[in-house]
């Protein structure tokens, strides 16, 4: 451990040498942007070679793999889609540990099952490199503008070595204990969210069918104890708020099935540790169906529309 | 109407004059003090006269039913448990409407099915008076300290007169528009509460089960889109926060049978207008449950600790 | 009560003599000409005057409104959509009680709230006559080919009379218990059904994903503890069963917005007497939403469709 | 997979040779009695030696671990409790996988995720051996009794292999198509059989407090549309039917915390395969919040009591 500890000193004195990125989609672009704006040197790869074309434009090397990245960065982010692909990407026949080295920083910023997270912070250990979970809350927007939030797990020694590289894509960085409760962080936020936003949605609708005037109805609640970030501050009823989605048709914003995607994660941790969640479950199922009604692509305050009674007339 | 009018006009100036209060449970009996406090001379009801007594000791003139007061106050306000009662106070043998005077202000601040605010509301202009609808958000202590919010619904040209009474037992008194809207808003409300409180718990217990330190994981959720009243003013976690009832073992605050009340009365205005309230549905059976378990004394937050698990060993 | 026992008595012995029958639509209409049928001269009305000529043909005899069938008849079904119709039926200014005679029989086949029936037991009784509630099970075709079940309610001393209308127009007439009990009877099967009917849809679902055969999936859940009628009889899965809605686009049938008003019915009595009911209030905001998407006019096992996951393909 | 083909014929018609048999649990012990029974001689493991004593007093041979069992039988049954178990078993450093015999016929009567039946029938595959899943329905009676149900699934061309040994322990075995299907038909059935279950529960409840005699309730269900297993056959309110878990304080039977690891594999295949299953999935959390409220280990059917309000007055 201690030799470990010295190489990881050395390493985070040697600011601004290269730093490896792994997953140049909508989200790890704009963040590997930020380190390069920085001035990181950034080596980068990414499964579609396309994706690479305007980071290596700004000056970024491209390389073929991650066991590439791992062989001339010491410290790499990974922003990837889900599980497996963090998986391959860290033990597959051309993953980084193939030729990690000895200190290594290895932050990855994919939203995942924590129990993964900490299958790979075992395997890195092993190699004598160190793994952070960092998942990321804000979209491609504040991807761009570098105003992330970032949910830091691991050893709390190398927050600061973290730090320095993720308050360059965040504005905010906040160190949430041992290694796989940055995941635990963010999927918490985001079952709530999801359970606040589908609260609101059937709240305002029941009122505005009660006769209450929506604008009206959004300030009652956001004086009272029905407050929330979805009532306050991304308000899904159209023509309530001004800069949201819902005043857009519920275009950008967070997609519907990517919550559907972070509620499963939020499940299953649920069911391996026991944990009842039944609104949390029902919020999953809820934005389950949605995409299975044409809803995947639209920003999940859309469960507003999603929800809305609009049959004409009923008979008997 | 023109009538009605001018007398209403005429009650409104002679401010200071006799205020009737039928129902002095807990929250009517501070309630009434209140007025009393403020130099109204108060007359008042109750069908256990030994809720009376503290009143009368005070000053107010007590006497045998709605009726009388209704012939010697014309401006009233009801506070009582649920419609059957606010039905009988009203349309009763010896009810309001028997000796309501024209023009009277009639405020009604019992929780309960808008329906029967507007049935009110007919049979009361009928008889030449003016009904608003004017339940309360906070409890006894914010009865007794004079802090209740106020959701009024009903002709706005009243609205000031209300407030003028109002304004002495509570610190917002908030227009709503027409008749009913005062309870839908309140409603409303207390559904997106009882949402936000058990979806707090659920991720709150998530949270803990999967190695977050509590105070972390709240002051995570408080700055991130998560955040809602449950989390950041009345956490049901004990030991997160100071001065509300999961720090007290869940005495004092909103009982649980209260809410599983309102969130029937939610699930019935939703039914009647066929809205799909999924979250909110859920959220009344789970109230529900918690009061048939034995929860129905305790503060609402207690859901954390019925969602608790704690079996201390699991088989295969 | 003697008194108006020895007239039912009488009435009783008095078969094929005038039978009222109020509320001639889809149901109405085919088991007042099952009561023609079988000989009983029928007295009948209905607010649109039109869905009394083919009956006026069949040679019953049409009168203006509910008081004048009790005029002239001594016992009455009542067939009507909704409570309030049943009320002013009953109560209203020309109404059934304005005319009825003492130890007149009055049973309603509606579905409604079994509070309401009770009310309007109480009503009938103050006038000498006798109510009783036989909601039926069984859809048109049922009715046209008089093989409903009535499940009827009310004092056990007048069943063999109700028995005796109602065995025209049905293959089963079971005694529930008090009145109100029909309704309780029919309420709590229709729950059950909905309940059995979405867990069926949700289950042949995620065993086709899970790579089962739907016949064979079927089939193993009709020999096993998951067998119930939706997976035996009414299967909801297009091709496993013949001569059912599913194989039939979801045409016929038992429509989802019927399904959707006996579930609030469901809900609101579980409302009223404090019983949690979670997977019947889950079931009827299912079927609410489904109204809301398009679903309303299809049989209720159009469920399945509508939890099918139909999403091409899914990004990050 | 010819030559395999070929080593499986001469396997199978060399009955009555060794059988191997792993997880000699409360399922497993009387399981592999059966086999001994039938004529087998059983060669068996457990992780617990005592779990041997009875069989070994039988009869069977006892040996170290699974890879022994393999290095002497080549048809070996596995009983397990858990998806992890069954990876160790197979995998592990003492597993199965270590010493087994081209053609080898491995059957695992475990209920797990479908998913890793595939990668244990995968890996198996590559050593020239054969994989059949096949979990069972009908528990500790059943099995000593020989009366379980076998879902199987695996090739077909093997299943009359797999029956000669199944139908020893079992009245039924049941094909149900490629690896993984056996699992998958037994989690499909298991959560339609907990949505039966509490819908039956809750149904029965509310019809109680409607007025409704229990026994004719059931009668009445029995012969509507509201029909299923748990009401027909093991009806969950006392004093209904005779025989069953309900009538002897919910002892025996299957307890509720199988019934939510059941429910739990259901929930992780249904997450996996973007399946909406709502009505399961809240099952789920009703059978995860009875654990935390000490019914772990009742019968599944305590539901009813666990819904049953007792609450002996309630407030305003």
């Amino acid at each position: 451990m201690d030799g470990s500890f010295q190489q990881v000193s050395s390493r985070s004195m040697a600011s601004k040498t290269q730093v490896g990125f792994i997953g140049l989609g909508n989200m790890g672009n704009p963040m590997a942007k930020n380190l390069l704006k920085h001035g990181y040197p950034v080596i980068a790869t990414d499964v579609f070679p396309e994706s690479c074309k305007e980071l290596q434009e700004l000056g970024a090397q491209i390389v073929d793999n991650p066991a590439e990245v791992a062989d001339k960065a010491d410290r790499i982010v990974t922003m990837l889609p889900s599980s497996p692909n963090v998986i391959d990407v860290y033990t597959g026949a051309n993953g980084i540990l193939k030729k990690v080295k000895k200190g290594s920083l290895l932050i990855d910023s994919s939203t995942i099952d924590p129990a993964v997270s900490k299958e790979m912070a075992l395997a890195v250990e092993k190699m004598g490199a160190v793994f952070m979970d960092a998942p990321v809350s804000g979209g491609v927007g504040a991807a761009t503008s570098g105003k992330l939030t970032f949910m830091v797990g691991g050893v709390e020694e190398e927050f600061t070595a973290a730090q320095e590289l993720l308050s360059c894509m965040g504005a905010n960085v906040v160190y949430c204990g041992a290694v796989g409760t940055g995941q635990a962080a963010k999927i918490c936020n985001n079952m709530l969210l999801a359970i606040g936003m589908i609260g609101t949605s059937e709240t305002m609708n029941l009122g505005i069918r009660l006769g209450l005037d929506p604008k009206l109805l959004a300030k009652i609640l956001n004086m009272s104890s029905g407050r929330c970030w979805s009532s306050d501050t991304y308000n899904p009823v159209p023509g309530v708020m001004e800069g949201v989605p819902s005043g857009n048709n519920y275009q950008g914003g967070f997609g519907t099935q990517l919550m559907a995607k972070d509620l499963g994660l939020a499940q299953a941790t649920a069911t391996n540790t026991k944990t009842p969640v039944p609104l949390g479950s029902l919020a999953h199922q809820i934005y389950r169906m949605m995409c299975a009604r044409g809803y995947a692509g639209k920003d999940f305050s859309s469960v507003f529309m999603f929800l809305r009674e609009d049959e004409k007339e009923e008979g008997q």
